[in-house]
C-alpha cells in the first residue's frame, strides 16, 4: 500500500477516535479516563493523549476527584459548555432572530431584528448585520460556526436556499456567502426540520423515538422528518414540503403563484384572512387567538376548519409513515385545543384507524428558540459529532 | 470480561466474515481467493478458511482457473445459483402463486392456484397446500426458506398478518404458523413493499436509487417505500398503506367500511365499477382494459379520473418524502399511458414545481413474478446477507 493514503487512514483515525472520546465524555457529563477507556474500547494511552488535546483545546476541562472505584479516586473530565461558541439564527416570519449558544444548547446572548418587509438583499445583509452584532460583543471563547434556520425549501447538504418565496430568494448559496464573510463553518437547514432536531434532543419527545414528524405551522407550513434517528432529506433536500402540496380543492391563490395548497387553507396566515374577512376585529395572529380566546364563533369556525384541513395532511404522513409521534410547533400552537382537536378528529378520521392509533399528535414543546437551537444542534453534530442534548 | 460474551463474539464474528465472503463472491459473481481477501480486508488464511466452509456447505463452488494477474492463474469462485432453493409465494388477489426460486433469482417451477373467493381458514390452507405442492417436487438442494408477499397490513417483523380485508385475516401469525409446519425460516411482507424490493433489485429502476417510492394499484392500492437503500417499515409496520388514507371527499363505502378512502376511487376495482355501471359491456380488468383500448369514451374518463385521483395521493408523496422515483406497478400498468398520463399530470399540478419537475414517474418493469421475487429477495438477505440481484 502506498504512503500516502496510509497516512490519511491515520489521521482519519485519530480524529475519529478524537469525536468518540469527546462525544463520549459529552454524553457522560463527567466521566474519569479509566471509565473512557472502558466505553471507547480505546486503549488507557490512547485515551490519555486523546484527553490531553482536548484539554489543550480548552473543549474538555477537569473537574476535580471523583467517587474511587477500588484504587485512588479518579480525576473526573467535563466537556467545557463555554469552550466554544455556536451562533443560531432563526430567519423567522416578522423577524430575524439570533443568538450566542454553548456546547449545551445554553442561550447567553439573544438579538432580535424586525424584518418590516425586507427581501432580497436586503435581508440578506440583515443576516449579516445579525452575525456582526453578535460576533462583536462576544469576549471569550472561539466560534464554533454558524446555524441558520431558514424558511423555504433548503439545501442543507450545500447551504443553499434553493426558494424562499417570503424572503425573494432564489438559488441563493447563503451558506457559502455567510462563510466566507466571517470564516467560521456554516450549516443551513430548513426551519422546520431544524425545529424537528430541537425536539427530537431536548424537546417534548421524550425517549429519543427512533422516528417523529414535526410540523411547524405559522404563516407557513412545514414538517421536519426524522427517520431512524436521522432528519430525512429527500433526493433534493425537500423532504417535509407539505406546505405546497395540494391535498384537496381550493380557491385562494398561494404565495408561490398556485392555487390551493395546504398553505392557502391551513397555514396562520389563511386564518388572520378568514376570520377578518367576517370580523374586522381580526387583523393579525394575536388578534386571532384572542378572539378565539373570547369564544368568539367566527374564529372558532375558522380555526376549526384549518385544523381539519392539516388533518389531512397529516393522515397523509401517516398512511405513508406510520410514524407513532407528532409535534405541531410554530405560532399556530398559542390556538390550543380546539385547533388541536379538529386536527386529530380529521387525522384520525382519515387515516387507517388501525395505524392512526398508534399514532400520538400532540403540541411541541413550543419553546420560540426551537429553530435556532435546532440549527445550533445541526452545527454541533456537523463540527464536533455531538448530539446537543442537556 | 467473562468468556462467555468473549465466545459469542468470537461466533459473531465468525458468522460475520462468512457473509462478507460470501456476498463477495455473490456480488462479483466470479473472483479468486487473493481478490477476496483484498474486497474484504480478512487475511488469506481466514479466507481460505471461510472459503473451504463454504465449499463443504455446497453453497460457493470452484469454476476453474481464471486470468492470472503475474503468478499462476488462481481458481476462481462463485456462488453455486443451484446450491440452495427457496420457495417465494403471491397471495394475490385472484389466485395465490408460488414458484421454486435459485439464489440468482431464478425460476426454477412455478405454481398457481384460483383463489375463488376463499378467505379465512380455507385460504390458509391453500397457502398450506401450494407450498406442499412446491416441496414434494423438488428434488436436489436444500430448502433455505420461504418468502411471502401477503396483501394488507403486515408486521414483517414478526411475520404476522395485522390485517388484511380480502382474506379475512386478522391478527394472524403467518409467518410462525407457516413456519413451525415446514420448519424453515419464513419471511413474510406487504405485496407492495416486497414488489419495491423487486424493483430495486432487478426491476426497471437502474443505477439502484438511493430513495425510491413503489406504487401497487390493482384491486386494492400500496406502496412499498426504499429510504437510504432500505424499506423503510414505520413504527408499525404499515409504511405505505395509501390505499386506505382519505386524501378528498368520496361517497363509495370502502372494503374497510369507511368512505372514500383511495382504494375507493383509484383502484382497478374501483374503475371496473364505475365503468360497469355506465356500460354493462365492462365487468372485470380483461374487459376494462379491452375497451379502453377501443378508444371508448366512458372507460377512458373513468381511468383518466381514477389516475387523478391517484396522482393527488403520489403529490403527497412527492412533498413528504421529495424522492425523485417513483414506479408504479400492478395490473392497472395495463391501462397504459392514459392512466399514465393522469397520474403525471396530476401530481406535478399538486406538488410544488420545484420538487415534481425532478420525479419521474414511471411504470415499473411490470413483471408478473414482481412480488414473489421480492418476497425471495427478503429472504435471502435475511437468511445470507445477499442481495438478489441477476
Amino acid at each position: 500500500m502506498a504512503t500516502l493514503p496510509e497516512r490519511a487512514t491515520h489521521q482519519r483515525t485519530r480524529a475519529f477516535n478524537q469525536q468518540l472520546v469527546l462525544r463520549a465524555i459529552y454524553d457522560r457529563n463527567e466521566v474519569s479516563r479509566a471509565e473512557l477507556a472502558r466505553l471507547t474500547g480505546l486503549t488507557r494511552t490512547s485515551v490519555s493523549n486523546l484527553v490531553g488535546e482536548l484539554l489543550d483545546d480548552r473543549l474538555v476541562e477537569e473537574t476535580g476527584r471523583g467517587p474511587s472505584t477500588g484504587g485512588k479516586q479518579p480525576i473526573m473530565l467535563r466537556v467545557r459548555a463555554d469552550g466554544r461558541h455556536l451562533i443560531g439564527l432563526d430567519l423567522g416570519e416578522s423577524a430575524f432572530s439570533g443568538a450566542i449558544v454553548d456546547l449545551r444548547g445554553n442561550i447567553v446572548r439573544r438579538v432580535s431584528v424586525p424584518l418590516e418587509g425586507r427581501d432580497g438583499d436586503d435581508a440578506l445583509q440583515l443576516v449579516y448585520s445579525l452575525i456582526d452584532s453578535l460576533v462583536s460583543g462576544n469576549g471569550a471563547s472561539p466560534l464554533l460556526g454558524i446555524g441558520i434556520g431558514a424558511p423555504g425549501l433548503i439545501d442543507s447538504r450545500t447551504g443553499d436556499v434553493r426558494w424562499a418565496v417570503n424572503l425573494a430568494w432564489e438559488r441563493l448559496p447563503l451558506g457559502q456567502l455567510v462563510e466566507e464573510r466571517f470564516g467560521v463553518p456554516v450549516v443551513v437547514a430548513n426551519d422546520s426540520q431544524a425545529a424537528a432536531v430541537a425536539e427530537l434532543t431536548f424537546g417534548s419527545a421524550s425517549g429519543r423515538p427512533e422516528n417523529l414528524i414535526v410540523v411547524r405551522v405559522g404563516r407557513g407550513i412545514g414538517a421536519g422528518i426524522i427517520l431512524n434517528g436521522q432528519l430525512f432529506h429527500g433526493d433534493g433536500a425537500g423532504a417535509g414540503e407539505i406546505g405546497h402540496t395540494i391535498y384537496g380543492p381550493g380557491r385562494e391563490r398561494c404565495r408561490c403563484g398556485r392555487i390551493g395548497c395546504l398553505e392557502t387553507v391551513a397555514s396562520m396566515r389563511a386564518m388572520v384572512a378568514l376570520a377578518g374577512a367576517r370580523d374586522p376585529s381580526v387583523t393579525d395572529e394575536q388578534s386571532l387567538v384572542a378572539s378565539l380566546a373570547r369564544g368568539d364563533k367566527t374564529a372558532r369556525s375558522v380555526v376549526v376548519h384549518a385544523g381539519s384541513m392539516l388533518g389531512v395532511a397529516i393522515a397523509s404522513l401517516i398512511g405513508t409513515l406510520n410514524v407513532d409521534r407528532v409535534l405541531l410547533v410554530g405560532p399556530a400552537v398559542a390556538l390550543g385545543d380546539p385547533w388541536l382537536g379538529a386536527v386529530k378528529t380529521r387525522a384520525r378520521a382519515n387515516a387507517l384507524p388501525l395505524l392512526a392509533d398508534e399514532t400520538r399528535i400532540e403540541m411541541g414543546a413550543g419553546h420560540d428558540d426551537v429553530v435556532l437551537l435546532g440549527a445550533s444542534g445541526l452545527l454541533m453534530t456537523h463540527e464536533l459529532g455531538l448530539s446537543l442534548a442537556r
